[in-house]
């Protein structure tokens, strides 16, 4: 049975689902940075998937990645499945801008988190939606 | 036509390749760190590779990840395309532990590289070769 890890649940708001994967938005207004966690208990590597869930995720992660490159005029996009802190698996989708507060640094560390204000979170709903990503559900 | 990029050139030894990907090992000696090149000119992103190269190179990842975490006995794996520095297309597989230098952070800039010796490098190829990794031909 699959339930979203706690320090997960603590540090990300849940937008919405892909077929595979819950789709997280991290609470860090210093860059748009989602993040995949595929709906399956007990895995914490990408190669502990099945072939087809595997497909999957990574299907969901390109789909998510190519749209929000061209939403946000993304300058680079990082996608990573680290997991050194929180074992459940999930992969980071981070749109990179040469002018974030990182850049060209990776995100994680780099800079103390800045929250996001009610309507910030609003209008990345409304982004993602009409988006019209393929299989995408809003929570 | 692909060309290796130049600063991967300086930063990495060429072990070998998979059937889309050069596998290059990171001169720093600190972690197993190693990096998936799909030998495709011009890409920057994941995404923009067709589905069937996709496929191709979460396959190799997989497979290696999967061989390298239990022959090096991993805490963790950490997968990440970033790319923020290098535009051309690599995937970092990294063996990672709990004793290792930059544990729990993430490795990119955490720690001074570490140069490997003649005969590390030589244990490494040697114990690629005995992985038996799908498709994999030592350079």
């Amino acid at each position: 049975m699959f339930v979203l890890d706690s320090r997960l649940q603590q540090d990300c708001l849940v937008l919405g689902n892909f077929p595979l994967c819950q789709l997280l938005l991290s609470k860090d207004a210093n860059y748009p940075w989602f993040i995949l966690v595929p709906r399956r208990a007990g895995i914490s590597e990408v190669f502990e998937l099945d072939a087809a869930d595997q497909q999957q995720l990574w299907q969901e992660a390109s789909c998510l990645a190519g749209a929000l490159k061209a939403s946000y005029n993304a300058d680079k996009m990082n996608v990573a499945a680290l997991g050194n802190v929180v074992s459940q698996l999930h992969v980071h989708v981070i749109v990179r801008h040469h002018h974030d507060a990182a850049w060209p640094a990776p995100v994680w560390g780099k800079c103390p988190a800045v929250a996001y204000g009610d309507e910030q979170v609003q209008a990345i709903r409304q982004r993602l939606g009409e988006l019209k990503l393929e299989g995408y559900l809003e929570a």
